[in-house]
């Protein structure tokens, strides 16, 4: 990359105290804290598969999804978010502005969440934009949530609401940072995952992890307003509930927890959190989801969401 | 991504008592080394840049050239490898093939370092291949190899030979790991980078850093058997001696030390590292790098190599 590009690119990452070695060298150079594990996650994001750059979708737009996932995850890992380093290939049009306006997004959600950018690797080509970010946070030893957790008589808790995310939600992501480190102070947690490709295949995988199956109650389930708007503009006979189950990117959190922590999250979270926190069902043995109606009759229930596929 | 095919990938990384949550999960959890610092470096290849997949680019080859060119930034820090996870967009023809390959290419440059895979995202698009590895290390603190610390004085040292990897080194790299650890605990080094761009650009960048000049002995420059193949073969005027300056990808280290460390490293490397260190120039006041010729005349020395370019 042009040096002054990169150059300008690093003068404008701040200092961090957390930085021995700031951005610019081969490599950072980090203070972990003390007595922490270490918690890395990484994702990739693609023009024309996560995103689509135009009037609707900036570049900083872009930059600011591509940590808030990150963050994300972080987040259904109970962990407290400490660095980043980005990776990106830059389209040779117009690769300089582009290259500004995703330091810009993925800069202010930094700040916001007070994680510094410890370096990248800045790339131009011919080809699509490519942003991969891996982000690095702490987690005290033994406390990380894992998906595996979950046990039979946990209730299911699911953040916010679901579904439409389409709307505008799959790049204004909002990763519930702050809420997982509320949660991780008070309750206890068995098991947690972030609602990315949708929460009927995202629960579907913390079960097939965990061992378990899960009943989940459909009036229960929180469907975002945007689910309905959805539903009413499509008019593809997708009903908003199926939305909520099934769009994904809504990068809310789904927890499993023993039921008086259940309860008494769903109670206090937004008084206390700030952010509703819903029970949405209830993990058993066996393996599967089922789904509970409003009369109580059950029915099987398939996970959908969003897969990648291969031709071969 | 397929669960099944991403499940496939992850049974295949060894378990390691560095993770105390496995690959998997939303993210990886690390035990970091108590008392060392962590140093995170991140890396991207994109097929039609960096390689052309073919038969004399294998995937296999490609997952080695992505982990081994963070594993040379590593070194270029004096850091022990410690992790790595890793991101990659797969062309959707035969990506489950190439996602296979990269693994086996990743796998075994990871357990020749003794490294841990611990966890990666796994992507399909219509675009060509993009691989994006970050490789976590460990440094005792205030010891990492910083570019910005060479002074007047130092000499200026480089392992093995630069020039022509174009022939297969560009991506057979060897990182210099085991002969930077090696450094690291017997000689007092000032800066350290790696010769990834070509020998006089990273020289540059160093001096740059460290607000000094180069005087660069030019019949002392190691020069690789490849560089002299390509003169011969390319017939374009260029002397081994500009390839070995300039060409880029050979991963060698360039090292500034003080004079009696940089003798007694270029006397002991081959007998004690198995690597040959030369030393090739000396660190003076100024900026800018400096040519000395064989008969002690002197010019001022462009330097030259490898930079990615904006259309605007």
């Amino acid at each position: 990359m042009e040096l002054d590009f990169v150059a300008g690119l690093l003068a404008r990452i701040p200092a961090d105290a957390r930085l021995e070695v700031p951005p610019g060298d081969d490599a950072a150079v980090l203070r972990p804290p003390a007595e922490r594990r270490s918690v890395v996650t990484v994702d990739m994001l693609m023009e024309g598969v996560d995103f689509v750059l135009g009037p609707e979708c900036t570049p900083q737009m872009v930059g600011h999804k591509a940590l808030a996932v990150n963050l994300s995850d972080l987040a259904a890992m109970g962990a407290r978010p400490e660095a980043a380093v980005a990776a990106v290939a830059l389209p040779r049009a117009h690769g300089d502005t582009i290259g500004r306006g995703l330091l810009d997004g993925i800069l202010a959600l930094a700040l916001k969440h007070g994680i510094t950018l410890a370096g990248g690797d800045t790339n131009a080509w011919d080809g699509p934009l490519v942003i991969s970010i891996t982000a690095i946070g702490s987690v005290a030893p033994g406390r990380a949530w894992r998906r595996d957790g979950a046990r039979p008589g946990d209730l299911l808790v699911v953040s916010g609401a679901c579904g439409g995310s389409l709307l505008g939600r799959h790049l204004a992501v909002v990763p519930r940072v702050r809420e997982a480190l509320a949660i991780a102070s008070r309750f206890d947690v068995h098991a947690a995952i972030d609602v990315s490709d949708g929460l009927s295949l995202d629960l579907a995988r913390m079960m097939r992890a965990s061992g378990t199956a899960a009943l989940l109650d459909l009036p229960a389930i929180p469907i975002h307003p945007d689910a309905v708007r959805m539903s009413e503009a499509a008019g593809d006979g997708a009903r908003p509930l199926d939305r909520a189950l099934s769009d994904g990117e809504d990068f809310e959190l789904l927890l499993a927890l023993p039921p008086d922590d259940a309860r008494r999250l769903a109670a206090e979270a937004v008084a206390v959190i700030g952010t509703p926190f819903t029970v949405i069902g209830e993990v058993v043995a066996g393996e599967g989801l089922t789904a509970r109606f409003a009369d109580g009759s059950t029915a099987p229930l398939i996970p959908r969401g969003y897969e990648h596929a291969f031709d071969r």
